[in-house]
């Protein structure tokens, strides 16, 4: 530790370069926080100051950063300090336990997730880039809010447009909507998933068509209804939730009114993860008048019968793989539940005949980089089969 | 505290409704969060759940909402309580001290001041809508990261385009450069000081022409280069400041390059508050070859000398205003130091014959309600005698 406190008095001098115990700052620290440190072989220190608490935890948002809570160690300059087994490679959420409180880690940026913004460490995935930004053409992240008809409320989606979206001002461009998780909001996807660069960086190898991708929040209430447990796409069974109505009837019409969209079905997808895979399926295989392009990533797999199940839309084999461009679903093989739900409905598909895209992650859990890998697996598989208009006029 | 209690438990029923006690939460509030709330005369409420802790306080981070830390009380239910004194309307900086520690309120939205994310607390200003989102047409709010040449970092410069800017492929536009203060970052403007909204709104009502708004990181350091105390546009005397040659070399081209901008100095504004005031000043008024509009928000007001000061500019009065479209500057009447600089740089400047705009925002202080006011008063001055090229072809 003795090298590690040194490096913490050397301060800000340190906030982007390799120390000499080649121990980094990880990339989602605040500008120039020396801790957290990631070490070359992927255990990752940090320190919280509360000289006078009596006992501090970290406390992993996943279990990727540690498998479960870890007692921090009081040090004589009133820091707290924990070093953790090596992490796996991702983004990880996590926050401290100070005397029972939640605590968030003041030198960490924050990331909106688990209800609240809480703390996140970033370990690097020795020799993979595709999440980082690459001195490539790049598109813009754009935030745009809107009133919504069926809550009464201002949303904020936040909209990616291709990098050429600017110059090929007659060029319309297919729609990805990708939704986040439970807990989560409708920053995670760029935050967190780093959904642009991922995108800007496929675009760049010409490995998946410039699009738009919406990101919208997954929470919706009619005004004076009580939120759904968890915020899921429940609601009444055969009844559109409120999210749907909110993508249905006030997303799609605005984002189609406001940017060079191709605005048909043939050209529109829905994805999601954990919370937003159940809404992808919910309400993508109730509209393949909608939407074409469906993908699950890490959720609503579970318990699936192929005469019967999303309303039977799977029963005629022929006339759905006639009409649905492409059913993607995959999980972690280190989220057991997920990945075991994604085998099964594998295997169903396949004994029912329909066609469809299984992808498993391997080593990942339920974090985001089961959800990077999926979204760098996935978008090069939309909008292959559609007429590009790419010289159209408005 | 009963009744506060009670609603408490009503709990997410009441996160959008007004309670029958007429509290109400904070907009700046994570989605859901009860508390903080929001009283009537303009008092706030907040609570923190620390049942083991001894002591906690709520610090405010600037005046505007509690003069000083003040004793929060603990309840049966583990949560320590405090009740403000009404508040001065506006957003408000705030944490916890729990035994000393420095914590985030998980209730919160987070906003990046004081050089971390910090906890924040919108109080209303009644009878006050021109920062909130109306329903009128609104421009994009765009994240664009670019490689800099000056740092060899990545950086994010966060983009206003105006509502049109989308349809009217061939319009070009000014660009109005807007810099935060010290210990926040290219997201305070937006997020913090609600400068979309702003712009929006005065766009809508015909006050302020449709610009673009660039709003960067105000720090930045050369390769291996020690970062300047407090990040200011410091350096040697004479020398560019590393911020300054970012502006001039890395982020004006990139911004040319990338939007359609009108690229001429009668297009191009500066203007910043506090620590970015003083970069606005140091950095407009040396390179009047490049923006022809300033504005400085309570800060770099001190000692001024109308024949020396920067490089002496302003010795040659007709020159001057020959040449300089805008000089702008004011300061809340609540801060002392900013408020009596830019009385005297006012009287200094009327002496010399100096054109100039001084504006003095009542009741606010070094916060973020005097620098919405300034922006409010600043963007309907800036580019009123330039060309208007909005027919012309790119």
């Amino acid at each position: 530790m003795t090298r590690l406190v040194t490096a913490a008095i050397l301060g800000s001098a340190l906030c982007t370069a390799q120390s000499a115990d080649n121990t980094q700052p990880a990339s989602s620290n605040v500008r120039g926080a020396p801790y957290p440190r990631i070490h070359p072989d992927l255990r990752v220190t940090l320190r919280y100051r509360a000289p006078e608490a009596r006992k501090v935890l970290l406390h992993p948002g996943g279990p990727g950063l540690a498998p479960a809570d870890i007692e921090m160690t009081k040090g004589d300059d009133g820091f707290w300090w924990v070093t953790t087994p090596p992490a796996v490679p991702g983004f990880h959420y996590y926050w401290f336990l100070v005397d029972g409180a939640i605590v968030s880690d003041p030198a960490s940026e924050t990331y909106f997730g688990w209800g609240r913004q809480t703390s996140g460490v970033e370990v690097p995935e020795p020799g993979s880039d595709y999440y980082s930004p690459r001195d490539v053409p790049r598109g813009d992240l754009r935030s745009r809010w809107y009133l919504s008809r069926t809550t009464g409320q201002w949303r904020r989606a936040v909209v990616y447009t291709p990098p050429d979206y600017d110059r090929s001002v007659r060029a319309r461009y297919p729609v990805l909507y990708l939704q986040h998780g439970a807990g989560e909001d409708e920053r995670g996807w760029s935050t967190q998933g780093r959904a642009n660069f991922i995108l800007d960086n496929l675009i760049a190898e010409g490995k998946a068509r410039p699009m738009i991708v919406v990101m919208d929040c997954g929470y919706a209430n009619r005004p004076g209804e009580q939120p759904a447990s968890g915020g899921r796409a429940g609601g009444t069974p055969g009844q559109p939730s409120a999210f749907e109505d909110v993508v249905l009837n006030d997303l799609i019409p605005m984002i189609d009114a406001t940017y060079r969209t191709l605005p048909d079905r043939e050209n529109r997808a829905l994805a999601g993860l954990s919370m937003g895979a159940g809404q992808a399926l919910q309400i993508g295989l109730r509209r393949l008048d909608r939407f074409s392009h469906i993908g699950a990533f890490s959720g609503g797999l579970r318990s699936f019968d192929a005469k019967t199940s999303y309303n039977g839309v799977f029963a005629d084999a022929a006339a759905f793989n006639k009409k649905a461009r492409l059913i993607w679903f995959g999980a972690g093989t280190a989220e057991e539940a997920q990945h075991k739900g994604a085998l099964a409905l594998h295997k169903s598909l396949e004994e029912a005949g329909i066609k469809h895209v299984y992808y498993a992650s391997e080593g990942t859990a339920h974090e985001w980089q089961t959800w990077r890998r999926s979204l760098k697996e996935f978008a090069p598989l939309l909008f292959r089969n559609t007429t590009t208009i790419q010289g159209g006029s408005r």
